[in-house]
């Protein structure tokens, strides 16, 4: 069939084993040639297309509730439920979600983006269905890393003590976003490569082949599925956690799969199904990607793969962050790198490279990783710990009660803060600001470019007296020509354009302020322009210059309104009785969808096209009084 | 010797097994007729002398490092680290931390509170240990509730692909704080109970009753040692995560302890002891109590143990919003209620016996919590969650990214919320308002007292159309004698007093609202006060008549002055261009540390003795002017 006329995943149930491998070819190739031209998330769509196949051949969705955990690997499942020809807009502005969306799809029951939530979803869905009396499977696909993740097993310790069946598929394909860590992670190796794998696998393909397909495989005698059973059914981990175990199963070879996802819906209880997968199947770039090059993509053209650009003038703020760290590293041996599961997508592979004995990748455990940080910190370390903003939203406790409550000196790095387009609402990184203003002891700094990011670590390293917040958005910078080993001085904001005739003041950061000042400049606008770097603490000179100067200030920020700078200086003033007249851009109280960050700037109406009319209409305010 | 002339642990080492034991016993007796005189955490210190006497022999603190997972449990280390002369202070303003406080002594070295840190932390100084080519042992003492946490398991996952040597003593007490919830503590549960318990103790003693006591017990040929080794270092859980193990150890067996912890020393890497020990020891009604009330306590009389107050105008405030909850589940089938480990704390015990299938206690897991509850309300039910303000900061992430981005409609109690006094600076809910305020979708609610709070709860489980988050404090509130079913408006703020020439209006919330009432009425001032009742949304007719009105507006909060109602407020008036002199009462940027509630507000100049003088240097002003 034509694979462009999906409706919803029905007619697999007629499909041969033979039509189901064909349609997964046919649904490999389109992702390749699909993905390749919009970006998205490509090795993990590609590992699991099997996979999906099965599940959507042996359970009935939307009746049966598929969850993915984080969702990005849900491609196939949005093409077997119909979405296939809006693959065009995929993470595009209005179009395609790359994750799970409810008002996409029936299919769709559950939404992430965030790791690890997908057990504990599932659990209270079953809870739910349990006291409705309905009848139903919920099955939760999560990857080996994010099974390691706390949350997770939280949730799988819950499930142990309860009688609600959940399905968990175990999409353990050995490499996750960055590699694994962990005894978890090593047990789980170990078990893949047993020899109870082939066995199973024998196992299966020996007692299907006797049988023919379709539903007839499903009705075995007891015993010949007690026998499976109890071959497959391996000892594992799992056990201690209270929830039975099957596997591990090949997840590309769909006899075997179908059988155990059979196996799963049968069973009474809980379940782990085991499945193998190979990351980028189909792709052999992706699949000997060791680097996750492959994981998250830009568009490139599939028949050459992705080509390394070597940019002279710009690269990626998070590079130009860790090389800053790196040369640091060289200079003071006390300097130690941990990063939950994000060498790659935190720039980290030099640090780790150079410094094997001073870098740690913890695995997706934001939690963790920020009270390491705390203990590197007690003995004498000068830790370096950075985590998407997003992401940081796991570790508010630990940041507060750990290291912020005991003062300890060390750098967290905020990446990706601010919008960061396609990956969309879940991946904004626009709440940690207001979330983490009220945190006593910390200094918050955002760097205007990559000169002042590198003097921003400086004195975090130099200083070495109290935890430093770093935050930095998502992008490319222009590179620093020099490694500086200059400081700034701590709590000073920077006048930009300073020109005390001017009405207005607009007082921004990060990369807006050059953005700010090169329009000012173009436009010739008589206003003046505050880099104001740091969030805590603010510069107290300043804000009463302001006010001396009896200017209107506009404050311009892209992270949520409420809560941010603005209301921090708004609430500076009215407690100083100062009087100003104050004007705001921010991101209103709700949630920002996906698209590129350029235009999601305009749809807020926080580009600087609208900042310019801001401008506008506060100067005709000003005429008209 | 006399217990109240330690000075540091070093005396311990020339001690026989039958001092130490006397020793046990005395500190024991000090704690009963201590702990019952000041209040304070009394089973879980009953429960852990013997194993902290055992450490401390063992060990050679403070270089060797020990570590204890809360800090609650640390009352026999400060007593043997010379602080048993502060006891009388214990838990109150400027006296003796009932957890580990670095300022303290030189024993601590970590500070905790919140549960599951300290894996995390003594994984980070054993990594800085080692780098800094230092020699010493680095002990986490973590109960069996807090293990089964995300957060441990992240760390022990972690710890389990490390070299990095660190010692847990999994203080096995098979109750904790409330009852414990998971597969993997049935588990554990087996392993209590099971021959090999016996097998290794019956080893132990015969081993070590061949030999001396002292130095001479640890010299042991190498073969005996190595078959005490095979014999307890049974299969477990903890070999999953590449960690050795040790046990189960009889935690009130000095000998055995001692012999366990030697042989933790000795191992080169890290190493799991289990020690089984009974909360409440030698205190035989702590001993037997199954619901937690000796876990901490207010002064009693331990002739008589705690005698059940039953007041009957006042009741907690965690009690009166409980039996609200159990009211309306009589009603409507579709609640439920979800505790993280909070079943007495949070006076749940009613709800759960009288709807045992739709209660569910999940361990201290806030994360899965708040996930768990986002799963319940995709699949049609009111839930109900519950749990302090402070420990809410663990679910930060999961309240924005699955519950609030969602928009799902559920009732989220805040307990605990403000100040909460002897637990200190690690426990007061001071913070949960500010970082919560930036979060789309949420209905942001605070009663002045119980039928309020009533009303409230109608109104999120009626509306049941977005989350609703429920704040209230610590202490008692006055009882409601009739259940009502009425709603009140979202967002709508109260007039309390509403008089248009008044010259200043107070703004509040809480409690605080008729305490300011009273003292309005008692001084007979012509103020007006407000119920600012809803943080989100905020009563805009309220706050704009405020403007018309012209008086001076005092917004009286006793949570962090950054980023609270007062900061709200500030930034709507500077949003909207109107004129507004405000004046603020919050708690400045720092950490407040332990006392009696009143004593801390007292002196953060929170009080409404310092509100009163606040309004009189405001009218003051107003008559210079």
């Amino acid at each position: 069939m034509n694979i462009r006329n999906i409706k919803d995943p029905s007619f697999l149930k007629d499909l041969s084993i033979t039509s189901l491998d064909e349609l997964s070819s046919d649904i490999r190739t389109f992702l390749i040639q699909n993905i390749s031209k919009t970006g998205g998330h490509f090795s993990s769509n590609l590992g699991i297309v099997e996979l999906t196949v099965a599940l959507h051949y042996v359970f009935d969705s939307p009746k049966d509730r598929i969850l993915f955990d984080v969702g990005h690997q849900s491609y196939v499942h949005k093409i077997l439920t119909g979405r296939i020809n809006d693959f065009d807009t995929l993470r595009q502005l209005n179009g395609l979600s790359g994750f799970q969306k409810r008002y996409e799809s029936v299919h769709d029951h559950f939404e992430a983006g965030h790791s690890s939530t997908a057990i504990s979803g599932a659990i209270g869905m079953a809870i739910a269905r349990d006291l409705n009396k309905e009848k139903y499977e919920i099955i939760s696909i999560v990857g080996d890393a994010a099974l390691m993740s706390g949350m997770s097993l939280e949730a799988l310790n819950h499930l142990g003590s309860l009688k609600n069946k959940v399905i968990i598929v175990l999409n353990d394909n050995d490499m996750s976003i960055g590699k694994n860590v962990g005894g978890l992670s090593i047990f789980l190796n170990d078990v893949r490569r047993s020899s109870k794998y082939r066995v199973a696998r024998d196992n299966y393909v020996s007692v299907l082949s006797k049988t023919k397909l379709g539903n007839k495989i499903y009705t075995l005698s007891k015993s010949v599925k007690e026998k499976i059973k109890k071959r497959i059914m391996a000892e594992s981990m799992f056990s201690e956690f209270g929830v039975d175990y099957i596997g591990p199963v090949d997840g590309h070879n769909l006899r075997d799969l179908i059988d155990a996802f059979m196996m799963a819906k049968e069973m009474p209880h809980s379940v782990v199904v085991h499945v193998h997968t190979k990351k980028g199947k189909g792709y052999p770039l992706a699949e000997y990607d060791k680097q996750g090059i492959y994981h998250g993509v830009s568009p490139f053209d599939y028949s050459k793969g992705i080509i390394p650009q070597n940019d002279k003038i710009m690269e990626s703020w998070s590079q130009l962050i860790s090389n800053h760290i790196d040369y640091l590293m060289n200079k003071d041996d006390d300097i130690v790198v941990i990063t939950p599961a994000m060498i790659t997508g935190s720039a980290l592979r030099d640090c780790f490279l150079h410094h094997p004995q001073r870098c740690f990748d913890v695995g997706i455990a934001e939690e963790h990783a920020m009270t390491l940080t705390a203990g590197l910190s007690l003995n004498h370390k000068k830790p370096y710990l950075t985590i998407y903003s997003s992401f940081i939203q796991r570790a508010y406790d630990q940041l507060n009660h750990d290291i912020a409550r005991m003062d300890l000196p060390c750098l967290i790095g905020i990446d990706r803060a601010g919008l960061v387009g396609e990956d969309g609402d879940t991946h904004h990184g626009v709440f940690e600001l207001s979330a983490f203003l009220s945190i006593p002891h910390i200094i918050y700094m955002t760097p205007k470019d990559g000169l002042e990011a590198t003097k921003m670590i400086n004195t975090a390293m130099f200083n070495h007296d109290h935890p430093y917040l770093l935050r930095f958005p998502k992008g490319s910078v222009k590179k620093v020509e020099l490694n500086t080993l200059e400081t700034i001085e701590v709590g000073s904001w920077q006048w930009i354009i300073d020109n005390k005739e001017s009405s207005i003041t607009v007082v921004t950061y990060d990369i807006k302020v050059n953005q700010v000042k090169t329009m000012i400049e173009e436009k010739n606008l008589n206003i003046s322009l505050i880099n104001a770097r740091f969030f805590k603490p603010m510069d107290d000179k300043v804000l009463d210059e302001l006010v001396n100067r009896k200017q209107k200030v506009l404050v311009y920020e892209t992270d949520m309104l409420n809560g941010g700078l603005g209301s921090l200086m708004s609430h500076y003033y009215h407690k100083n009785h100062k009087d100003i007249e104050m004007y705001f851009m921010g991101i209103d109280d709700h949630y920002v969808p996906q698209g590129k960050i350029n235009e999601l700037l305009k749809e807020e109406h926080l580009d600087i096209e609208h900042l310019y009319l801001k401008l506008k209409e506060i100067s005709n305010e000003e005429r008209e009084n």
